[in-house]
């Protein structure tokens, strides 16, 4: 893996994208004994609509705590793809929500296309749960902090009562992302 | 004010320092009209005990999110007191639990000290809104974002059922903040 991996958690407030920053963020520096910084950013952009959080993961010290390019695009509105994908690094990847980016960007970057939201209603009765399955969609495809580390860090940060459903929400991306390689590959990288 | 004001909030996880950096940045950058970015960092530091969460409010663009010398520091346990002291700027203030931070720095910058925990558990019944209580304590004292924009954002990220004791521990800190400046004058800027 490289050596820092930024990555940017995008789309509207009350989407959970912050709290999804602070558990990957712990996940890498608590549990995975790596360093990283979780940021966010509020100014005449925030009040525009679309919002975002960003993490820096590193195997060393960080000295730049801000995404410079995106290695990893997650992206929950249309408003929001495309206003980051902009600053997708040319290997990096973009996750999108399907149902919600429609218009998808027309980019050669690997694309991962999924109805996020849409299946969190359908299988927990909940949009709340949207960002931890990104989670899990986002580590199993790429690994960029383990699954063990991420399963603790959502546990330490969700409420006690939502636990249980949290931790169905990130197997659940777990899988998707497996889904998702799997379609990726066969489409030759491009997802219909 | 100055252009740029670097604030640490810090102390041991479950704190809620995090959340409260996340509300003054909200404040700033999303009601009163700055920029704002709040940071949180997880390294070896971390794991040893000391958290601490960073807002840098600026009335301009912000090229460098980390706090450099902190202007306004909250420390809410000792360790965090010893170890972020070292990094407050010679002007910059001090705001620290009184019953938490016995062993106060010998410092000439100005001191703020208050039971806060204390009080949260004597006047609400809960440790929970302590970081609420500091957020008006600091707000009071410095006015580095406006009490109406605090107001809000409080509102904003607590739970709808929470809403009136934060709102009441947000007040209670503006209050403290008074009596706070009336005594500081008294002695001369220096603390018993």
């Amino acid at each position: 893996m490289k050596e820092r991996i930024e990555m940017c958690l995008s789309g509207s407030g009350g989407q959970g994208l912050i709290l999804a920053g602070i558990i990957l963020a712990e996940a890498a520096g608590i549990y995975d004994g790596k360093e990283a910084v979780q940021t966010q950013s509020y100014g005449p952009e925030a009040r525009g609509g679309a919002s975002r959080s960003e993490v820096v993961i590193s195997n060393g010290a960080i000295d730049y705590p801000k995404v410079i390019k995106s290695d990893i695009l997650l992206a929950l509105t249309q408003t929001a793809c495309d206003k980051y994908v902009k600053n997708l690094n040319k290997d990096g990847i973009l996750v999108a929500d399907s149902t919600l980016v429609t218009e998808v960007p027309n980019i050669s970057n690997k694309i991962y296309l999924f109805p996020i939201a849409e299946t969190a209603q359908k299988k927990f009765g909940t949009k709340l749960v949207t960002n931890i399955i990104s989670l899990g969609i986002i580590v199993g495809l790429t690994e960029v902090v383990s699954q063990e580390a991420i399963q603790k860090a959502v546990c330490s940060r969700v409420p006690v009562k939502a636990k249980e459903v949290n931790e169905k929400a990130l197997l659940l991306g777990f899988d998707i992302a497996k889904d998702l390689k799997v379609k990726n590959k066969k489409s030759g990288n491009k997802i219909n």
